[in-house]
């Protein structure tokens, strides 16, 4: 077959939607509840790999959380650019018009911060957390890159000293990245992970839009 | 083994590029040449998955010509605002103080490419790539997400109009994406893909930077 040139982004969306429905008919995935679904199906659909969500998990009635959240405009921290660039601005303030680019918490590029990790030889990702540590109360935390962020924030929630709405919980990689989500899984706030190295800043924003999906569809 | 809460980003990359040496000794990867190499394992250390690499092809000396269109700034075309936000601008202008964000091509979000896409009912990314046709020669071609995109400008290529110096095709996904890398094959064009479904715009990213590891380091 061909490069089906006329098709339009939606149709792309509900034909790729399609064949993941087909391939993962005799999987565990094709027990999950509908959202939790929504959630798996989005996650495959960013990576075009099928066992991406083998280790997905959530605690705490999270998509119930995200979806308040999302209505009342909660802020967002973001621990990556990429995650900030990738959410869609169109789809937030369709759920609530009160969403600006204000409401998307990302300090990882201040020069106060960049200052700071390098005096500190600390990670930029930590110290933006410790920027943002009075604005996570009721924040949707979303960590698609930076284990010591989302540690640094289980650790804030352990001490009791924030209380996030969610946390999208699925920082990427070799050092530190299991044990930051083992930590988040001590947490009594509502959380979705990927348990293991898995992650990214993709997986994180289509995680949320995919409960987007609970609203706007 | 605990958070290492005091390990710097520097200690983070390089404790996660030798686990990531150890852990593909007794495949494939160990025996490919050293820049071709760096691509490979940043594109492991990018998602955390051995197996990322496996499908990963070049061709038409792609390293070299990436090198050089790096040192003369060479304008970066990027098929999605997560590829622009995560390109480092630092690196870039450390290779070439020239570099600025005109350099990086990036409509996706215009609103002129908004209202064609929706009034053809056609993608945004396939109106992106039509209204940056004039600047695709000698430009880097960053595709991690839209393989129309891709397959439009194979096509511009094949028919002999625009010839960028390089093309990282790496479109995701379970429509169009196969054959658009397919099509980037017939391209005499340097190029580097990943075949199959998979991809994305960090993987995109993480391929020009790894590039970039032959200047910088």
């Amino acid at each position: 077959m061909g490069i089906q040139w006329t098709l339009s982004a939606g149709e792309i969306e509900k034909e790729s939607f399609r064949i993941i429905f087909e391939e993962t008919q005799n999987t565990p995935l094709a027990k999950l509840p509908p959202a939790e679904w929504k959630i798996a199906r989005r996650l495959i659909h960013t990576t075009a790999d099928l066992h991406i969500a083998d280790t997905l998990v959530f605690s705490g009635n999270p998509i119930k959380a995200g979806i308040e959240a999302l209505l009342s405009a909660s802020p967002i921290f973001c621990d990556s650019k990429m995650i900030r660039s990738g959410l869609s601005m169109q789809k937030l303030q369709s759920i609530n018009p009160d969403y600006s680019e204000t409401h998307l918490l990302c300090s990882i590029s201040d020069s106060d911060v960049i200052e700071k990790a390098q005096k500190e030889n600390r990670t930029r990702a930590l110290c933006s957390v410790e920027k943002n540590k009075d604005k996570l109360d009721n924040a949707i935390v979303l960590i698609g890159n930076a284990p010591l962020a989302l540690a640094q924030i289980c650790q804030y929630v352990l001490d009791g000293l924030v209380k996030p709405a969610l946390i999208v919980g699925m920082p990427v990689g070799f050092v530190n990245v299991v044990e930051s989500k083992e930590l988040l899984t001590q947490c009594p706030v509502p959380y979705i992970s990927l348990l293991g190295r898995r992650g990214g800043s993709a997986l994180a924003v289509t995680t949320l839009h995919a409960i987007m999906e609970n609203i706007l569809k």
